[in-house]
């Protein structure tokens, strides 16, 4: 039967460099056809990171070597990074599917997510992001525009930004209106822009959106069938790395809670996979959410590996 | 009469620099949402001539400085100014018809046009694009690459590629959709990311396709009812700044080739607009492909101004 699923790839899905997101891009891209080819349809959601540090620092350097060249506010470095990754994302998707025979239509869609200004994240902003400075350097930058600068770990100083909770999808009735049409989307590419909204007006924000926090959003948005969240591990962990180590096939809703209250899940890590698994899967019984290796997707939505996470 | 519009903006409806796009997007987008709120359905393509430039530099720049940086094709550079242009113009979109109290949905499709590896263009490239180089500069680079390069108008020398002509849009299916559902849609930013269709391959070619041309063709694959060229003139005019000047209200297809083949049109600026309604125009008797000032689309649209090319 067919089902829709937003799936939020992994950081190897798409490789940190050009090369490497070439490489990767085509190799997920044989995955997730395996799954358009079995009739199902699909959002692809991603992370930016490696790619939105390289664009800002670009930006960062060629401002440098020309004054007059305007700053580029990260947000606007996020969507240029939809550009890039969605561009290699689609035409490897499109190329797989035709390699099949499956003439589907597949595309990517420029995505702003909206965020609170008032969401206590702001007030204190952990996101490292573009070039290392000197702390003299980083001083200077921090006064002249208002960004937060923190020491990095011993490797100098970096501006920081904050990584609010997503509240709403701008574009999620475009999303939707392709899925229902049988159209592959690839979409709130590195969480999306984050966006405030006031009164009328989207105002960009230096900030970063986490991925599957804003994939399980729109999938709620859509009403998907499953939020597949595709990271490093085949399955979930209770006491991970400890000699009691269990993998999870699957958690309620309340037993993930239960869990993420006992702290057994990594902050930046397996902590916001679990909660946006959980943010979506309660919204109403029948809704799959599922962690997993991207080369076990298949098996995972069939129940056979990975951790799902239920009402 | 609801009716389907394919616009091409002009350079002056999106500006020159990061602050002038912002600006001009709000400008552009009051008068694009005069035409949604009057019942219309618009997609809005648009050229990336600055904006691709400043990402192809600062890319350089980047590079320079951070040598483990990979090289950044321009085919990506395009993608990127994709999501930057159409990040603002949706934006701007948006809130302009959320001013009017119109929830209608925008959204930008990262867009890739087929141009054939054996068109002409290629053997010839003409378009500039990036930093200046010392002579002896571009000719390494050029031995390193395999990039053509051209000395500038005594401005030093730079990196020239090809103009090739638009075959196909690839996401022509997604962009037909969203018209359909009554979406506003961005599309074919700085004429598409230019690829050569090898087998079920699409691969990124170094080249700029000219946005008039993709425009008129997307045009014609969605049969829109008019295409709407946008420049900095009212009307087209013959014999243009001689004595004997006369600016057209309209042509048909058959009159625009005699002053096309008279020489009347400049190459790279009025030619172009001139070639791109023909091209829509002639599909079928009923397609209107005007050319005017972006402040004066209405009155174009309803025949007061403007010049018109029909079959």
């Amino acid at each position: 039967m067919s089902q829709r699923y937003v799936v939020a790839l992994g950081g190897n899905a798409l490789g940190n460099t050009l090369p490497e997101q070439y490489k990767a891009s085509r190799l997920t891209a044989k995955t997730l056809a395996g799954l358009v080819a079995a009739g199902h349809r699909l959002v692809i959601t991603h992370g930016n990171g490696p790619q939105v540090g390289m664009i800002y620092q670009a930006m960062e350097a060629g401002q440098k070597e020309n004054p007059k060249m305007s700053h580029v506010p990260l947000s606007v470095c996020g969507a240029m990074s939809q550009g890039y990754i969605g561009y290699d994302m689609q035409c490897a998707l499109r190329e797989e599917l035709w390699a099949r025979g499956l003439d589907i239509p597949v595309a990517s869609i420029v995505t702003q997510t909206v965020v609170d200004p008032a969401d206590p994240a702001f007030e204190n902003p952990t996101k490292p992001i573009g070039v290392f400075y000197t702390e003299e350097e980083a001083k200077r930058i921090a006064a002249e525009t208002g960004y937060t600068v923190k020491e990095d770990a011993g490797r100098g100083w970096r501006r920081v930004v904050a990584s609010p909770k997503p509240i709403d999808i701008i574009e999620k009735d475009t999303i939707k209106t392709l899925l229902d049409a049988g159209h592959v989307v690839v979409a709130v590419g590195g969480g999306g822009i984050p966006v405030a909204r006031q009164g009328t007006k989207l105002l960009g924000q230096g900030a970063v959106v986490d991925k599957d926090f804003a994939s399980a959003v729109l999938a709620d948005m859509i009403d998907a069938d499953a939020l597949v969240i595709l990271t490093a591990v085949e399955k979930v962990s209770i006491d991970f790395r400890k000699p009691t180590e269990r993998q999870l096939d699957s958690m309620t809703v309340e037993e993930a809670k239960r869990y993420i209250a006992e702290g057994q899940f990594a902050p930046g890590s397996m902590l916001p996979k679990v909660e946006a698994a959980v943010s979506f899967a309660k919204g109403r019984v029948g809704r799959k959410a599922l962690i997993t290796l991207l080369e076990r997707v298949e098996d995972g939505l069939a129940g056979k590996t990975g951790t799902v996470v239920t009402a």
